[in-house]
């Protein structure tokens, strides 16, 4: 990538690049399934060869973040180390040996003037991606878009910019060597952040839609901008309801790893319900477990005269996503104040039932409306990979196209095909 | 609907429409199938029953319409007769046979680790539909919504307000019946185009998609303006392509039928295009054939060399949705160049080969991005009852969310329901 910035503006660089990715989706469309997975096989490779120039460029990157004094979440985001690389290339690897979500006929039927209906998946075409620090985001995505068939215009963090740009030239190597078009995936060549302002808001002739992967901001940057598509990614106010019927151990068990097993991603909890009947056998045990696991809690007034260690939990309290060692934890009447706390402060995301009550995890399944409702497991389930995708791009949290995991499959469209022997409409 | 505007503002209506909408979206989600159909069939009987109120409503519209001097095939899409009307209640109870679209268990799986994931159809939740002159809209999007568990906003064209005001107080005796809170079908009750700037811009809260039908220029404004997800309608310009070994009697009839059955609907064709090696053949019969049947056809050199009664085709023709009794008909050298011209100047809806030769449909159906295409059937069937669905709000030419027809599947979304037995990740 050695577009000369100066020389052009930022349209102009960011149109041919809309172009390339038109004319690539196109033909890649047309690839065989083997021809796209020899590209990812291809890109790991690379990848794994690369692993010195990709640490090197992620070392500059590094610099160049502490200079700036981020915050050590942000830079743990942005560290890449042999495993991660890794990581990466298997990630590349089981996406190639997933099924092809293309040509796959989701629905066939024949109607009584005998013309046979096939509705086909196709791909989405050409999709944006916007993402912040995480430099294997840009393996990830471009993966999962090779693999359905979708011609990809990443736009990375400009933290990650040098690492990005390491991964991004393996993808390039991995694409050629497989006999396709490079330009079905492509990389903004510049930090300045009108680029995404044009992707966003003047590119609709050439992308089908843009997936922003990010915070709070990015996200609410792109929402307002967007011209095109976006299949959204709030944030994970996810919760733990904790049912009168609910068994303590396994209570604890699931409270325990939906908070603190990563407390950074977006499906780890960040409130806790509890009925009132069972706050007394329930909370002291877990919230002992919480605050040695080196959680801080906070409370409502019911919690706290419960148990000892809680700070008192504020309103803005119930609709924070930590995503730290922090979790909220109020007592409520019944499974209808537990639902309806959810529905007011959640974001839609994901939430888990305790209880041995099947009504109850039943009613709850049909009443609470998020993307992803579980019982008696934890949150930090909800995750591609977890599902059975093979990987994600994130977890949806909108309610059109696609809600929940994201992986290939959701990255595809369908067209339908008819067959007919000449009929004519009445 | 006697909201005073004078002393409100539309910003202030339009909040408590939205508002209702959204608690009403709740209800509605958890009310039965049974209540949902019952309230189709009310509203079916109360439309019967209201049949000369309603033609009464549309007299005035139509009087206020000629006064204006609207074209002649506006005056037609506003035209209401009990036949129009009839064929508005049998929709309805055509939608309340249709099998319910929620609750339907679209995927089940189960993981290694015991968990059992099923994706489960839910609605989208609350839907903004804005329409132009056809006040029948008003039932068959207020049917589909409701068949599909979603809230809808109703913005009709000011031509047809009072007939689409008449319809509407229907619906909401007949959600009212079967005691369903009306407010789950709404419409807006003020001709005023700021409400729709206002329902584009600023309702993201409360709507979780807008549908427009209508002309070029309201999809233009609603993609413009929108800062909600929108399912797109654009216009249809449709193709018809003879392939050298297509069947002369055939392609006469489904020519003539894809473009002259009815030439206002989406699914019309506007373009043909022929081979050039079967020109000779084909061409002669099946332009007399139009010709005859009242149509204007326009031709490029080669066509007018090979029959009479062609007018030039310009360069504008091949982009043009006539809507109307008027063909553009070009000379191919090939598939290839035919898939080309479709590609090019195609909008993406519906088209058609016509070929006895089975490798080149199946090459037609697997290169040619659009939302239907078709072997050997008229594009006139480009339509959701044609394709079973019973019913829909107009076929879907972006390829987000849903595309082609959208029936009342179309207007739904999922959620993810995981049962576990105290799993927590690893």
């Amino acid at each position: 990538m050695n577009i000369a910035f100066d020389q052009q503006s930022i349209a102009a660089t960011m149109e041919t690049i809309g172009k390339a990715a038109r004319a690539a989706s196109a033909a890649l469309g047309r690839c065989s399934s083997d021809q796209r997975n020899a590209a990812l096989r291809q890109t790991a490779a690379e990848i794994r060869a690369q692993t010195g120039a990709i640490l090197v460029a992620n070392s500059k990157d590094m610099g160049a973040a502490g200079a700036r004094e981020l915050s050590s979440a942000m830079l743990d985001r942005l560290a890449l180390d042999e495993e991660r690389i890794e990581a990466m290339a298997c990630g590349l690897e089981t996406v190639s040996e997933l099924p092809d979500p293309l040509g796959q006929v989701l629905a066939a039927w024949e109607r009584p003037n005998g013309l046979k209906i096939q509705r086909v998946s196709v791909p989405l075409g050409v999709i944006g991606i916007i993402y912040e620090s995480r430099p294997n985001v840009t393996a990830d995505a471009a993966g999962l878009c090779l693999k359905s068939g979708n011609a990809v215009i990443l736009r990375g963090g400009s933290e990650s910019f040098r690492s990005s740009q390491a991964i991004y030239r393996c993808i390039v190597a991995g694409l050629s060597a497989a006999g396709i078009d490079p330009a079905a995936v492509q990389m903004v060549p510049t930090k300045d952040r009108e680029a995404v302002g044009y992707l966003l808001s003047s590119m609709a002739e050439y992308l089908d839609v843009v997936i922003p992967r990010g915070g709070k901001s990015l996200i609410k940057r792109v929402q307002d901008e967007a011209r095109i598509p976006v299949i959204g990614h709030l944030e994970g106010i996810c919760h733990v309801y904790l049912h009168e019927s609910a068994n303590l151990e396994m209570a604890k068990d699931i409270v325990l790893n939906a908070k603190m097993r990563r407390t950074g991603i977006c499906g780890a909890a960040e409130t806790l319900l509890v009925d009132r009947d069972a706050a007394e056998r329930l909370l002291p045990v877990i919230v002992d477990a919480l605050v040695d696991a080196g959680c801080e809690v906070r409370g409502d007034d019911e919690v706290q005269k419960l148990v000892a260690n809680v700070v008192a939990a504020t309103e803005e309290d119930w609709s924070t996503e930590y995503l730290d060692a922090i979790i909220s934890i109020r007592v409520v009447d019944d499974i209808r104040q537990a639902m309806e706390h959810i529905g007011y402060y959640g974001s839609g995301h994901t939430e888990c039932i305790v209880t041995d009550d099947i009504d109850a995890a039943t009613r709850f399944f049909a009443d609470v409306d998020s993307a992803i409702l579980l019982h008696n497991a934890s949150t930090q389930f909800a995750d591609g990979g977890e599902f059975g995708m093979g990987a994600e791009i994130g977890i949806a949290t909108g309610r059109i196209h696609a809600r929940g995991p994201v992986g290939a499959e959701q990255l595809t469209s369908y067209k339908y095909i008819v067959r007919g022997s000449g009929q004519t409409r009445p």
